[in-house]
């Protein structure tokens, strides 16, 4: 069946109607190539169906959350298994206790651990924890680090007030000497540091937290009485059967947890050590589906198959595989790629693009053949692809930069991103006044 | 069997280790009677079983998720077919449209809708589509009014800052000078106003908005522009099958969802009026799971239910039958109840009763008899409760009525509750300093 999006379009019409935009959030698709589908029916594995039934090899998985594969059969019996006892009751399940005994006994540092619903949950919580337990205020944040959408850390600023942010102050992720500078301007007042996995931000190039960086961070609060605190949200499991930055020998007092924790199925968490303790238990968090079974379940089952499977070898080995081809792919066809962050979790952008024509023409032309490839958020791979997989993905890719080639000489800036980069321009300076 | 608490005091003992406190949030026991058990291992219908295997004729409700009967075949046959599709993808299935549509066809004031995860981020996104619609600030609600527990709204201070809650503002509910007043104060800088459904404070009577004062709340925001938000998040779909207000003819700007869309799943919704959508459009709100297929196609299951069942008529009759008979017993043992709210939603509290002793002895009574009543919340009414479970019902509570009588002369001040508000008053104390 020939790629069509025929129904999506129709969808987007009606959705517009009766949803703001017809869409929002990280998920919108508004400002992606024009093929990108908005909706999506099916999924399985690697795998994701459209509205149109069109079928892809996903990279994205979900935006995280799809770790082993979408619909893993242990993480879907478990889930099974609990839905014919009971989800959201007056009081969590007891498996509520077995998953934060499990939960603590993988993270080094945590000795404690709080689950929720979104990642914006988990981090707001490591805020409060952090000033409930230093009885201070400032909290540094690495500039252009997405710790979620409420007003404190919204990374657009329409709809807050400048007193929600009072507080937040910025340094240079990797750049000790910045987070020093921060450290100073913020006087004896810092509750929190946050530091993310490694630096995942949008349209730029990842980094590892380098070993300077993430000792520096741990110094500086140990000197001050600040909590320093992991975003693992997005990177959490992926890169580490651990917390992120166990992989630099650096353990936070807190850590934030989501997307891959239960494979799919609504939970986040805060972890932290014994020393924060006190500090989390004097905050009062809730929700109304934070103590629902059904994700717990799921989440025992994923962190099982994290513990004792191979499942973090594999989507390094097809990360790796996927790296060289469209490396060697890109010098054949004369095009050089930026492919940066752990190959698990790739950003893949072109030199020599600042508007990003050429990618955003080569991941549509490798849309339209069944490869789902994000052009300026980190991509993510799940432990369900295989290498045959990527073989396929790699053919269709060939061809995306053989069309790319062609095409070069009469591209555009993206017009979506242009008027984008307009509006959010905007809106930042309307609401600063 | 007798009734025992034996597994839930070691699951309590064993919770502490990992969870600071044992438990957190709305749903822990710490200041319940000691009997009231933490965990739960099943639920069916309008009935719950905790971790020692008490089954409990349930009046929470899992505090307001559990609308139609946990399990509700309908909901779960919805979720049946949705799991073999998928649930977290790439982007919504095409299944949001039609909850969309559904929901602003039932909801009188609503021409849009954006779907999320907890309450707390319906009304966060509420806040923020009055200041992105009028570019002010400023935020009324009402005193003692539950909203959620970011810090803007949270009920207590501790891990906040002053800063967050800046522009906050408050007022008596159904008090129209004190609304008036509030306004006043806020110049013209008004965003939006809220009011709960109903007030249904913690600890307090429980009110029926007056046609008086949601009247005035529509007039001084018509005049000044601000928007009017209704937080149905706990009364929505339980007072009336479309926004709580309708019940008063006053149509707000934008309503928050919650609890009963889905029967349990996890989802909550911003709805509003033409006049707020390009506000709405305006703000950045997004999670990891906001897009799930499965809670979305739970409450499309829901919903429909809604439309063309009894289930609104069957937890009034219910609640009123419960409600009588709970008057005449206690009249009968020379007791007098203070019975509030809409039977479906009934706080129970007792007449002379300021430190809650005979509401702690009689709930307990009842609870290890087989009832579920909430000592200082209001409860919840599911439509699975049958007539006769409101008789098994009150053959447990005259029993508990003849007890409370019995050991009224020796009863004591609850115990946890007065250390709690003593914590409560130090916490906030300290945060205020």
């Amino acid at each position: 069946m020939p790629w069509t999006n025929q129904r999506n379009k129709q969808l987007i019409e009606r959705a517009r109607r009766v949803i703001p935009g017809g869409m929002y959030g990280h998920q919108s698709t508004a400002i992606l190539p024009d093929v990108y589908p908005q909706f999506f029916t099916r999924a399985e594995g690697a795998r994701l169906w459209d509205a149109d039934g069109n079928e892809y090899i996903d990279y994205m998985c979900a935006f995280g959350p799809n770790l082993l594969g979408y619909r893993h059969p242990a993480v879907e019996a478990a889930v099974s298994a609990q839905r014919r006892l009971g989800d959201t009751m007056n009081g969590p399940s007891e498996i509520m206790v077995e998953l934060a005994e499990q939960f603590v006994s993988m993270v080094s540092h945590a000795d404690w651990v709080i689950f929720c619903k979104n990642g914006t949950d988990a981090t707001t919580m490591a805020m409060m924890t952090a000033r409930s337990h230093t009885k201070k205020r400032k909290i540094l944040v690495a500039h252009k680090a997405y710790h979620g959408s409420a007003p404190w850390c919204n990374p657009f600023t329409n709809g807050t007030v400048p007193e929600e942010r009072a507080h937040i102050l910025h340094y240079e992720y990797n750049n000790p000497a910045s987070l020093q500078d921060a450290f100073r301007t913020a006087g004896d007042d810092v509750a929190g540091v946050f530091g993310s996995a490694f630096r995942h931000d949008v349209f730029e190039n990842q980094d590892l937290p380098t070993r300077e960086y993430a000792e520096t961070a741990r110094r500086l609060c140990d000197k001050t009485g600040a909590l320093l605190i992991v975003d693992d949200v997005r990177g959490g499991f992926r890169v580490a059967r651990d917390c992120s930055w166990s992989r630099v020998d650096v353990q936070p007092d807190l850590s934030a947890w989501g997307k891959a924790i239960a494979n799919g199925y609504a939970l986040s968490a805060l972890a932290g050590s014994e020393k924060a303790r006190a500090g989390a238990q004097g905050i009062f968090v809730t929700g109304s589906y934070w103590f629902q079974a059904i994700p717990m379940a799921a989440a025992i089952a994923t962190l099982n198959e994290i513990r004792n499977s191979d499942y973090l070898e594999r989507t390094e080995k097809t990360g790796a595989m996927l790296r060289e081809g469209l490396a060697s792919q890109a010098a054949n066809y004369g095009f050089s790629l930026r492919q940066t962050g752990p190959v698990q979790m790739p950003m893949i952008l072109f030199d020599d693009d600042p508007d990003l024509r050429l990618g955003y023409c080569w991941v549509a032309e490798a849309l339209t053949r069944g490869v789902y490839i994000h052009p300026w958020h980190n991509n993510f791979i799940c432990a369900a692809l295989t290498e045959s997989d990527v073989k396929l993905t790699l053919d269709a890719t060939d061809q995306a930069f053989s069309v790319l080639k062609k095409r070069r000489p009469t591209l555009e800036p993206p017009e979506q991103l242009k008027a984008r980069f307009d509006r959010l321009h905007e809106a930042t300076l309307t609401a600063a006044n």
